[in-house]
């Protein structure tokens, strides 16, 4: 089913190249079929992968097992076994995402703008799919069935390349995708992967421009920053989120200790919670925010003024620049006192990763001031980070947080994965 | 003005790399005020630039001058320096251009899409500038003014790089641009060359990912595949067309003649000119629409097939593959015969650049089934090729017609030089 070289060979870079490029043209052939194929025809599918899924979880656990058990091996860390190991819940959740994701209106076919030309022309700009979108992440077995269902949804072929940590998982998950294809009629090389080939594998992937439309990374920043600087593919950066709160001298007590607390101790390990806090040195909420968070388990690494300004109850660290810099995911927060409003936006363009900043305030010229200057996917007045999310504003489905500002800003939903063709229909008409 | 090293200095890798990374930083400065400044004040720099051009008439012609006088003793070909050359008329036609892009609306601030969700949080999807736009291009001093008009429109500051062959012209375009934009109170800053470090300075351009927002190449396939290869900052294709148009049993000859002879006739020096003809076998249009193509000057490079078809009095050369893949932006014409649609789509799928493509049909299935297997950025039934054209299809203005998927698709007006910012609005709603 997923071919593979025999186990003693070792291919060259130019036999992996023609394997790839075979792949991606048959990814293309596929994509051709998702292309064609209706809503109802693709919602189909979603939900017989779904099924499919639940009724052959027993394969899927045993072969995430040997992952598992080679990555204790291997002395994985605790965060990354997590990430790596599935059971019986997180396989029903991800069945649960193909059903809702069948329940979500198609992207493609939809009619962006159009108009009837001067001269009689009727013109169209109309979404269609993508062709084929490839994905490289890394010991995340839950990413090859998101990025699947997202990209068939949306009319694509996909090619995953999943990495050798969860090289078991994904072959077993691949192999449930791609019956479930054929089952509804569907091309079962619409699901690809290059993993059989390594990194090398990866690395065709890269360069295969005009074979490839988009490559979309998953994962940590090493992995995103190498496909950014090797890939000649368009890529959509995704997840990096350095995020930011200000308080400002007007803000509320209240608001800034339930919106603190929110943002950073409701899920800490994602890319909207907050990771660096600065308060106007006029404001007096800060002994009470840092209060609370430190109640809730939260680490404060803190520079001099904050230090000095907190009460002698609450723990801190001292702030180096490292911590400006650091997107902790986990229950530490870095906290700095500025003097203006320009000083906050100044500390957030030096360190801010572009994803989502916010402003807690009762002034109005300082939040149209914020708005206007804060240069980020996602720019919040009174209200948490954890609102940066495709889910929460109302995409439906999430393909991830782009932090570029090409093609996609922010979250990113299925439109994000198509793109469009212009139609234009005439009885003769010729350019003056 | 224009910072310049010393003649006798040979600048490091790493001289050119902190030298173009200030560079990047003053137009990040820069970009600041450009986004900022509302659609008046644009516009008053537009039209200052304009009148500047037209002021400094004499110095820009007597730069350009040297620049040809140079091109001419190193052989640059005729068409190349018909590019190169500046003169009265094509200064108005620049001071024109600008004229026109004042008064087109400003992208920037435009709500793309908004609602007030269920919490009450008030969410707006809004048009914001890129920030830094790089271009690199060669011998073609108009697209100085150009792209930079464009970019400063849309509230952008540009980096240009515009080769050596034109180096005297775009320093004297350059250091008018800049002033102009300071008579009005905008930073000199917001349009900047890279010129100076030659090759080095372009190179670095293309690894400023995260200094430089998006980079545009303008100019031939050797050029646009140097930039895409290399470059991790986003890259926006334009440009490239090998345009086919294929012509159905049931399409009449009087619309086939009038439309080829526009499509290839009118300019064939642009990349929306038809280049290849795919003519199905059961058509009996061919004699007519060869004649009249021939009459008009244009060369025939036909398959066996047509040429076995073609009336004695109209001449051909015998067709190779090359002719498939050429795109001759000149009066040459691939014509092949096919025997189905299917064989015409297939033709189209290995050799399009996926510009523009058009059927001449009077079959409604036909049409329908060209619109839905044609992947490419212009489809078209019934009309000519040469409507793909940012101006054609009410733009307004074109940054150049993307040839790529991911972004923009097609002709490209100003809103494709913006990016977009979610803006989120709340008092003190957290994420359950």
């Amino acid at each position: 089913m997923v071919p593979s070289l025999p186990a003693d060979s070792q291919p060259t870079p130019a036999d992996v190249e023609s394997a790839v490029y075979a792949i991606a043209d048959r990814s293309r052939q596929a994509a051709r079929s998702m292309g064609r194929a209706n809503r109802a025809w693709k919602d189909k599918a979603l939900r017989a992968i779904g099924s499919a899924l639940l009724a052959n979880k027993q394969q899927i656990l045993a072969a995430n097992t040997k992952d598992v058990e080679a990555g204790r091996a291997n002395g994985t860390s605790a965060a990354l076994l997590d990430r790596l190991t599935l059971n019986d819940t997180r396989i029903s959740a991800l069945a649960d995402a193909l059903e809702n994701l069948a329940g979500l209106p198609d992207p493609v076919g939809n009619v962006v703008r159009g108009q009837t030309l001067p001269n009689g022309l009727r013109l169209r700009q109309v979404n269609v799919p993508m062709g084929v979108v490839a994905a490289i992440y890394e010991a995340r077995p839950n990413v090859t069935v998101d990025i699947a269902g997202l990209a068939l949804k949306s009319g694509n072929a996909v090619i995953l390349r999943g990495g050798s940590a969860a090289a078991f998982t994904n072959e077993a998950l691949i192999r449930v995708l791609r019956d479930a294809l054929e089952s509804v009629g569907l091309p079962a090389d619409a699901v690809q992967t290059v993993d059989q080939y390594g990194r090398e594998g990866a690395n065709v992937l890269m360069r295969a421009r005009g074979r490839v439309d988009v490559l979309i990374p998953r994962g940590g920043r090493e992995l995103i920053q190498t496909v950014v600087n090797n890939s000649s593919v368009p890529v959509i950066e995704t997840g990096e989120g350095n995020v930011h709160i200000f308080i400002d001298e007007s803000a509320s007590e209240d608001m800034a200790v339930e919106i603190l607390l929110n943002a950073k101790t409701q899920r800490p390990s994602v890319c909207n919670t907050v990771e660096t806090l600065l308060v106007h040195s006029g404001s007096t909420v800060l002994p009470a925010v840092a209060a609370a968070l430190s109640k809730a388990g939260v680490r404060l690494h803190a520079d001099d003024r904050v230090r000095a300004a907190l009460p002698a109850s609450v723990e801190s660290l001292p702030a180096t620049e490292d911590d400006w810099a650091t997107e902790y995911m986990d229950l530490d927060l870095a906290v700095a006192m500025v003097d203006s409003l320009d000083d906050a936006v100044k500390h957030i363009r030096t360190w801010s990763t572009g994803h989502t900043e916010a402003i807690l305030t009762n002034d109005l010229r300082n939040a149209e001031r914020f708005i206007a200057e804060i240069d980020s996917a996602a720019v919040i007045v009174n209200a948490s980070t954890r609102f940066t999310d495709g889910g929460e504003l109302g995409l439906g489905a999430e393909v991830g947080i782009s932090t570029q500002k090409l093609h996609a800003r922010g979250p990113m939903g299925l439109t994000e994965l198509t793109t469009t063709k212009w139609i234009v229909q005439g009885e003769g008409q010729v350019r003056a």
